[in-house]
């Protein structure tokens, strides 16, 4: 009995909302992380004028530059470019055919010089073509195995530890986190809930067409080289009206094409929260911005004060960038 | 401390899953009652070859005939004949443009005599045009006051009680229950949350293409007349897909529409259930199948034995169709 009961109080306690000086150890002490912990606090506080119910704390997230690194390119172009270099084989054709031709001799610079028509020719050969459930393993082998050009670390260890504390703070806080990114949905579901805790039906992302079939009395899911949605920019609220349905309280975001979600979410009634993280370090991670042609910070970084985003200064005030090795 | 004890034993107490016996309590005793119980205890035995974690235990409902009355129309286009009916001032030259000359004149058959046209016709005149937000209060109002022609009842008062039971049981045991239906997922969301204990972000359907704006330096969501995606048939897996990014263990519907999403559901590896509602009770509700215009079921009540998928014959299996008035 005495066992029992402690279980009891032990499963008591775990349900209690996390407190933040603890929940937070990779942000340094200063106004960004007061920012967070302040909005939470109030919002969170029964009586409050600002208190938001459990089931309106929607807070939803940006992915690449935001959860994790987007540097020296996005890591789903990096995916196709792997892609495209192992389904070469199969495609002799490749060898006389843009993009494919420079890809395939590592020139980059060429290959994109395509602009939106060569990328979409790339998507469409790597990402489309083949069931949801033989994409799903595609991306889940490569996401295990690949490793990033400059630090030899997997992507998946190049996530940032402070956000990864931020988006667990919030859920102990009763929070719903998704992610809201312009990358592929079903690029990003397979491995999100195991690196950032997010299950698939709270991801949201661009997609392409897909179709039902029936494959030798099998029922399967076949993803056409046809574009459904960008979730970037204008599209972000949009996306997140489609697939959440309510406006969150809370935005996550790093570049111009989060402007409008902040926008979206911060401007609606009662208490709002929107955090820009500015990438100012060179050293640990990268340090880039207005002219940056991955991640391009402009715009949303001339608004923010204006907005009460909170920016924050990755140098200053993030303790350490990714989780330990 | 003893006070306290107690409270916590009781906390304990109530997040164990319901014991079927109490939980169904509109379900007659039989095989079918039988069947659902037996999944569930299939699937959340510990131990048991057929257990599902309980993040993969999702499960989907259609909603007109599965979860609501759809008889004599479905509900969504008579608030569709409402809103014409209400917006009919401001548009003097409907007097003479069908379908809106028929409609108005209370001529249903002549104004539906367009087929598709006609109701998209009406859909966007009535679903169109407006922001986000003014279209959730104009559903909002309309629901809470609306009353069936046969029961004068309010919509949302002739749910299935036996349904309700079956939605809190799942979640009782671990499921997250989500709408997959055919209608308006703008037109469900303002009241399945209340109605089904559904919220927003669980609801699939049909839906026409939205627009961010910024009107008077406030950001806005428009609702645009294009449709962009019709959530019916084989597009049911399709929008399980995009918005749950998992296959479901458990999928119930009650029509033709419902088909593929019960081959997708039930054709996965592992354990799986579908359910069919057989509307059989011409006396306390409706009686009705393969020559329905609304709800018609025939290819799948034909296919439900060979796929093994089980069968409500509503006037055996319900003790009780409505919640109590």
């Amino acid at each position: 009995m005495r066992l029992a009961l402690y279980a009891l109080l032990s499963a008591f306690l775990l349900i209690q909302p996390s407190r933040a000086d603890d929940a937070l150890p990779s942000w340094n002490d200063g106004a960004t992380k007061q920012a967070i912990v302040q909005f939470v606090e109030r919002i969170t506080s029964k009586g409050s004028a600002d208190y938001v119910e459990p089931a309106d704390r929607i807070a939803t997230f940006d992915n690449d530059g935001t959860l994790w690194a987007e540097q020296p390119m996005y890591v789903q172009l990096a995916f196709a470019l792997d892609r495209v270099k192992a389904l070469a084989p199969q495609h002799p054709e490749w060898k006389d055919k843009e993009p494919f031709a420079s890809l395939l001799k590592g020139d980059l610079k060429t290959a994109l010089a395509g602009g939106e028509h060569a990328i979409a020719e790339i998507v469409m050969a790597t990402h489309a073509g083949m069931t949801t459930g033989e994409f799903e393993n595609i991306v889940l082998e490569w996401i295990d195995t690949a490793r990033h050009p400059k630090t030899g670390r997997r992507y998946i260890d190049m996530v940032y530890q402070p956000m990864l504390e931020l988006l667990k703070y919030l859920r102990a806080n009763d929070f719903k986190t998704f992610i809201v990114s312009g990358g592929g949905i079903e690029f990003m579901r397979p491995w999100t809930e195991k690196v950032y805790g997010i299950p698939p039906e709270q991801v949201v992302g661009s997609s392409i067409k897909l179709k039902f079939e029936m494959r030798d009395g099998k029922p399967v899911l076949v993803r056409l080289a046809d574009i459904d949605f960008i979730d970037d920019k204008a599209g972000k609220p949009v996306g997140i009206q489609m697939h959440i349905g309510r406006r969150p309280i809370a935005a996550f975001g790093n570049s111009d094409g989060d402007l409008q979600m902040l926008q979206w979410t911060t401007r609606g009634d009662g208490a709002r929260f929107g955090l820009i993280v500015h990438h100012t370090d060179g050293e640990r991670e990268w340090a880039y911005d207005r002219h940056s042609p991955v991640g391009q910070l402009d715009k949303a970084l001339d608004m923010a004060s204006s907005q009460g985003w909170t920016v924050v200064d990755m140098k200053h005030d993030w303790k350490t960038i990714y989780p330990p090795e």
